[in-house]
């Protein structure tokens, strides 16, 4: 293939090794898998998990459960507090599928007992740490009497509860990480132990890739919904949930400039190819990438001493070492590794998908 | 119309009076008016700017220029460094309209002398003090180097010089910006005087919309370039380019959840709907958009202490006045002022068009 344009590249290897290795992991300790598909979006990729023997997902909208459904995805989990306004299409994909949703409180709970046409199992919203949404892991009172009010309901079935810790993703090492899910695991248990008392079956879900990358700990748990881990990026490699050599995508961006007196490479390829997330090296230099160099079917480790130091909507600049800079030409591709691959799949809306064999193939996007 | 989803809602009265006002300040001082399309990225919007006596436009990439050129659009400046793998779009695009491209090195003169079928007008790219791409504005004898370069290659006419100084994005006053302006308009007036002494004519065309918006001086200056006035967003008003009745965009996002312990609204509306960018209040804290009512035909002025704090994939948690928590309910919608209007616009592909009509027209973004 011949490259024109930023072009987001997948090594397929490397992604089948991700996902077999979390559905081993899931397997090993007994866990139901439910991949979060909003890394990928892809219903190309969502094939190779149903490979592995994948049939349950998770999903961050209505319109990606829908985009799913239509490729024969028949279990899937909207890990999205409820928005009212898509109810018509919650109500088609309820008719449709097994579909699981998400509440944290009580004005969701009695919308949909007044608009829900058929059955739809629901997952309460926890929030054992990351206060982004849910409530809180310890208010074992409030999460009971919402239970309470979703088991009245006619349409309504009480699955469990979801936690997302997304606090792991900034965490800066391997330790932290796992002091914040074992701290969370302990939370869930007092929560189990306390739903049991009240007879309240219940499946404990969490979610975020670096501790299920990490943690051989599951205790009290019954399912797992990482996403991430299907490609990785910089912000998981930094935190120690993998290795460069785990991370599945590389946009390809051609260069279009040199500016010899400050070792700047300038490339085809924006905040609208990568997004604007960004880590920070121990110097406190913002990287919103790192280089490799392509290869014919894949690319190598990051590149000494050169990164993308800003983006703006078309234009990267590259920090260069000296060898780095005099080596690469004007018109060359090179390879970015993207800070978070999520925003990048998305921001791009498609990939190319590098195989061992010659043949290669573009999966598009979902639509949403 | 019926919001389901968040969606990017252009206010056409705002837009329109951001046109003419430009239009009117590049007729006031005799410039050719170039506006950048890469803001709105949309043939709907083209047409007003057509409506108003436009007819020549810059665009960031060759994508862009081939879709505003299938719009009637026949004289257009890619204002980005050559990208050499798309010289077969580049040749069909020449063939057909009026094309300036744009270099910085002799790199990419010798590639485009060996591989031109017909003729295109080129601009150099200078740089005045921005340090992202182009050669220094002072560096007289490169930039002449270069344009004997560019006269002697069959298919190419030298233009003039481009200009962008694009770190008034980052200014926090109106001096600043002004002071970043008269600079490089010094730095142009001596180029201009050397070019002058050798007997070269060019264009002397200069674009960021902070320096546009606010000075009235454009001495020696032939064409300006603006491109994110269109919209305008936070970060224009920021740096005093505009006022929040300027901004002509809004994104309409549902409330999902609130959380009273912390006066947090959770809208569903985050990354990839307004981009990851943000500007820092006198505090420090990042802010990824304001708040404002929606209204039939529009919304109010930002809602007081209240902002987004921060985004995920698709949250968006709104740090939020006691009056406006306690006045907003799950399922309402709820407006968000972009910081970037131009990274928001390409991650929401699509815009509706609100007019004091009842009639709403969606306008589709180009495909890129």
């Amino acid at each position: 293939m011949k490259l024109k344009k930023p072009t987001l590249l997948l090594d397929k290897q490397k992604c089948l090794e991700n996902i077999r290795r979390m559905k081993f992991k899931a397997d090993r300790h007994k866990l139901i898998f439910r991949p979060h598909f909003k890394t990928h979006q892809s219903a190309g990729v969502g094939e190779w998990f149903r490979e592995v023997g994948v049939d349950k997902i998770t999903v961050s909208s209505v319109g990606m459960a829908s985009y799913f459904s239509a490729k024969a995805w028949k279990d899937i989990t909207i890990a999205f507090p409820l928005n009212m306004a898509e109810i018509d299409d919650i109500n088609q994909l309820a008719s449709e599928i097994s579909l699981n949703i998400l509440v944290e409180n009580e004005a969701a709970v009695s919308f949909l007992s007044g608009n829900l046409h058929s059955a739809v199992g629901v997952f309460i919203k926890i929030d054992a740490g990351y206060h982004r949404t849910g409530i809180a892991v310890d208010d074992h009172l409030a999460i009971l009497e919402l239970i309470r009010k979703i088991e009245k309901s006619a349409h309504l079935t009480f699955k469990g509860f979801i936690v997302h810790n997304g606090h792991t993703y900034h965490a800066s090492a391997r330790d932290e990480i796992l002091t914040i899910h074992n701290q969370s695991l302990e939370k869930l248990s007092h929560l189990r132990h306390f739903m049991l008392q009240k007879r309240v079956d219940a499946i404990y879900s969490v979610g975020d890739t670096p501790s299920m990358s990490l943690s051989e700990n599951f205790e009290n748990i019954d399912e797992i919904r990482p996403g991430n881990f299907v490609f990785y990026d910089l912000m998981q490699q930094k935190s120690g949930a993998c290795q460069f050599s785990d991370i599945a995508l590389a946009l390809a961006c051609p260069v279009v400039a040199k500016h010899n007196s400050r070792n700047e490479i300038v490339i085809y390829g924006g905040a609208v190819h990568l997004s604007k997330d960004f880590i920070q090296d121990k110097n406190g230099h913002k990287i919103f990438g790192l280089v490799v160099e392509l290869l014919p079917t894949g690319w190598g480790t990051p590149v000494d001493d050169t990164f993308v130091k800003s983006l703006s909507q078309e234009h990267g600049i590259i920090k260069a070492s000296d060898h780095f800079f005099k080596q690469t030409k004007i018109g060359d591709f090179i390879g970015i590794l993207p800070v978070h691959s999520c925003l990048t799949v998305h921001a791009m809306g498609e990939f190319v998908v590098l195989e061992n064999n010659p043949e290669k193939t573009e999966l598009k996007l979902c639509c949403m």
